[in-house]
């Protein structure tokens, strides 16, 4: 196995991080249930159903992807295999092959296969929101198969020991480049691919969403998941390691906190009233901005990191708005805007001397931000990081839709499937959820 | 004290275990509120509030009843009582009357005691959805109690070290027949006894459901659940345990991935759509499947056993519906036909090796399953098993049931009642949720 | 720092307690979801996911404030000004500041900010509950600020080593008095002061609840988000502590099933049905009856315990009625009621021989209730501490809404707005959610 936490020589600290890691992938899991509430909540009534479903089918297809091959693409390592740009080996993961494993080893490999497990299926989810109410259930299985993949890969290069971006010194702990970023720019091709939906847009084009109460519910459980999520995200705790997990669950909590104000504010002031996509996109956009470095953030960073995180989030909705992008629930202002500025505040704020020495999984190279003297090689390792990372997997999204639309299983519903909704089409569900909500500007105006 | 995980013979192993086994029993719990929504997701929206009460009550009236005599039906070990069939003791758990045991072991006890409280209780909402829209509230907290010591004692027979099955070499570890094949049996047997819900069957008969976003939320939390459930089902982490655990929890997501491909598979060749219905059984199923043997399966082998398990239970569906069984939530396919597979599976799949020595809990005897030269005699164990399980459930939930119905409490709601609903009748809850879907078939007939 | 887990002392029990305690702040944090989905289910529909919105801001300006001083006011300790009545340090929470502390003693400073913050932010969405329906939502973001403030000063009363009632034995492990009762007297006074809500008394009065099953739901988060606020809040695991965690748990556990009972026989011998708010109430207050002496309580001590709480809660009902004291999510009989009740009841059955000798966060005077001896000195101390408490956050409140209210920013919605609803007004939803109950008296006579 090329995975090794750090801290885990000893018999006691394997059985510490086992624990540990497990317990933290079964709440990492619960997000996937929170990405679908908040997208079903935000869609139609009519395809609310069905994108429930899809979430369900994220997991099923994503988990088997990466059995297959994802956690090989990362973390695989056949010795004579290795090289920085893809991981090798451990397909079809079964550590029972490997006889020369004694079980603590054994142990650590099932450990982190279910644990980034978690995060890798977390990719296709947000994917799947970018495509909401216009694509069919059976083209979504292909994609949530192969974004697992895409994702596997640009896993290697960050989170893998001889992986090309980590070698040189990119920090990103919790997957922003590889999760959210490529999450996002995935499900932005695919919006742009797929047009926007029937009557978005255009004099008489509104938003109908089936039931914002879910929406917020759904939010919440990411948020909660959100503190596993990146605590956990240095492997460990044993060796002291737990401290830097403590520190990043106060920095995820104080982000959106700060990000929430922000938020709150920002949507008083342009919309005269708290809008709910707003609301939840801006703290989302607040917490993606942690994930590569809440390792290292101390408080009023993280802070900082989040409040900055929701301002640019939502600067880009009259952008997507202007340019009539159908992103039914908020994918670039959260994922892609929030994720490129997550993977630049580590460049600004990292002081090496809030890590630990022990702690080989973020800053091997022990490198400083821009406030602690660091200078701007951070900057452009985020950068450079950031950039591959969305151009990889803009690539790879269209080469996975065009190659779908353009075989017989195909892609974009037909108008007519689209008028009826997929909850009917796709799962005979007839006499739709009469709940529903518009979003409606002009009262607002009046107060 | 007859329960005492394995590893906990010092201080720190004792604290390691115990934790361990409270963070996942306050999981598990989780479970209910899972199961509730599961179910009142697919009743009809007339009954829906009265069903996620019933799922409050089994927790009420079953945890009552699992500290008054479950507990020590399964684990009570007076030494002079001890016995292969029941267990004696522990009656009105308290373990502060036991004068001579020290914090430890007071502590495991405390930890043992809500841990398989969690299960118990699961035990009895699986019945409650067979009865679902049909049966007095009071009648159900009667149901509810009893139901929790009908599993308590067969709980003896496979988890108690004097237990029968468990002495003979019978693997279930997390309480495959003595949870889901109690349930499943005990709620086929109430449905049969109560008869089908008005207008299910016949010429006009549909399956009008509430809510079936709140359904597969249900759906969710129960895999999450599940997870926790079946890596912890060994009861212990300090000596290597852990990596039993994390096996486990490997195993139960890629069991579900591989039913949940099946799954799909069957739904669109025999519905040309995913029916909501047959999804969440054919996933439950799969999960159902892993419970005997989660602590060994690899993870091609608990896609095997996912897969099997689902295709075999989404074979039942035509079954029931031509013998017009009313089961509204799959419990014959889920947890009737799931557990029985679930039992027999370790017998195919098992390889003593994958176990630990120190492990006590399961696999006592060192067996093999048939693919690993164990010939059949953990086939026949089994086998024999979930007979005399199905049985004793069968028989003691028609002898509550006959009694309930012939005392003054009474059991069947009456016509009228029927037709107003629970909500109604039985909450005082006027104006029904508008919210309703009907499950439509002819539509997809034109695809 | 003044926050020290007591067996921390060395380097696994540090690693150990800090993990434990993250781990239960995590899910304590689902509890706000909860608490939101409680409320928004037993609220007009027209208000329903305003509602949600409002625990959403609950954690922003809640966790904003602890930050800044709630923290520093409960735990802040520069030795020169420790006194017994109010925190001062760690304005602005920066464990890095500290450069003496080692990464042991900053982890473990950040896991106490993290988990105090989980309890801290329940109180201000208690108080939230009292004023559904008729106050601003700007309003709602200040009042969350101050209240968490509030709650801060009491809990240094009660948790600070050098806080008065702590140090003259006054028993409040989680948050009896400095949450439930903060939170439900400040609500009790909000209620009082913003009057009842427009057609709830009267001839035409009614209650019209939004979604049962969302109330019913939340009650479950709530439930099990429960078992991790009473069984870690004794701060650690180590030197045997985790055996008074998991008594707490089952105590929480059985205390719940108690009062279910009861809760379940008042409704039905008074309503002749299973009031839901009824239902919910009752077990609340069984679940806050818990929580000053959870970690002491035997199984049947926890059951009288919840038992008397819900019985005591529930007699209650017909006085706000008839007051006229409009009280939407029950806090009145749930969180005055509830809380003075958990108050005393460890006076009546604490024994000091069931806590640990190592243990200096509960009993550190080794007291003993009124069963075992002790005689009423705790019976005193206990009266006291929840009267001035309760004293303390009705003067506070009060000062709050008087301030607020002849602010620019005002407090009460207009009755035009009141009318329409704050989904419309605060949230620009238009076109509300359709599922809606009136609760119903009169069918239940013919039963």
């Amino acid at each position: 196995m090329g995975v090794e936490p750090v801290g885990s020589s000893s018999e006691t600290a394997a059985q510490d991080d086992g624990v540990w890691m497990s317990a933290c992938s079964f709440t990492i899991f619960t997000m996937t249930s929170g990405f679908g509430l908040l997208e079903c909540g935000r869609v139609s009534a009519k395809d609310e159903v069905n994108v429930m479903v899809k979430n369900v089918v994220d997991m099923i297809f994503g988990g088997l992807a990466y059995w297959v091959a994802g956690f090989g693409l990362t973390f695989g390592s056949y010795a004579e295999w290795s090289n920085p740009f893809v991981g090798v080996g451990d397909f079809f993961f079964d550590p029972e092959r490997n006889d020369t494993a004694n079980f603590n080893e054994k142990g650590l490999s099932y450990t982190m296969f279910i644990f980034q497990m978690s995060f890798a299926t977390t990719t296709s989810t947000i994917v799947s929101a970018g495509m909401a109410e216009r694509i069919h259930l059976k083209s979504h299985c292909f994609i949530s198969f192969f974004i697992t993949l895409v994702h596997a890969v640009s896993g290697h290069w960050v989170w893998a020991r001889e992986g090309i971006f980590r070698r040189i010194g990119v920090i990103d702990s919790a997957g922003c480049s590889c999760v959210h970023l490529v999450g996002g720019v995935s499900g932005l091709v695919a919006t742009l691919y797929l047009k926007p939906r029937r009557h978005r847009f255009g004099s008489n084009g509104n938003k109908n969403i089936s039931d914002p109460t879910k929406a917020i519910l759904g939010f919440f459980m990411l948020w909660w998941g959100w503190v596993a999520f990146n605590t956990a995200s240095n492997y460990a705790v044993s060796h002291k390691q737990w401290t830097e997990g403590t520190r990043s669950a106060v920095a995820t909590i104080m982000a959106s906190a700060g990000g929430g104000i922000v938020t709150v504010v920002i949507s008083r002031v342009t919309m005269r009233k708290i809008e709910i996509d707003m609301l939840i996109d801006g703290m989302l956009a607040s917490l993606v901005s942690t994930t590569a470095g809440c390792l290292f953030y101390t408080p009023w960073q993280a802070i900082a990191v989040g409040s900055i995180g929701s301002a640019a989030a939502l600067s880009i909705y009259p952008l997507t708005e202007w340019a009539h992008i159908d992103d039914p629930v908020g994918i670039i202002p959260v994922h892609v805007v929030g994720s490129f500025w997550g993977m630049i505040a580590p460049s600004i704020f990292l002081n090496k001397d809030y890590g630990l020495d022990t702690n080989q999984v973020t800053n091997d190279m022990q490198l400083n931000g821009l406030l602690y003297g660091g200078g701007f090689t951070l900057l452009g390792l985020q950068t450079l990081a950031a950039c591959v990372i969305a151009l990889w997997s803009a690539v790879c999204s269209f080469v996975i839709l065009y190659t779908l639309q353009h075989s017989p299983i195909g892609l974009r519903i037909s108008k007519y499937d689209e008028e009826l909704g997929a909850d009917l089409r796709e799962h005979g569900l007839s006499g739709q959820n009469i709940q529903s909500y518009r979003v409606e500007k002009k009262i607002t105006a009046q107060q």
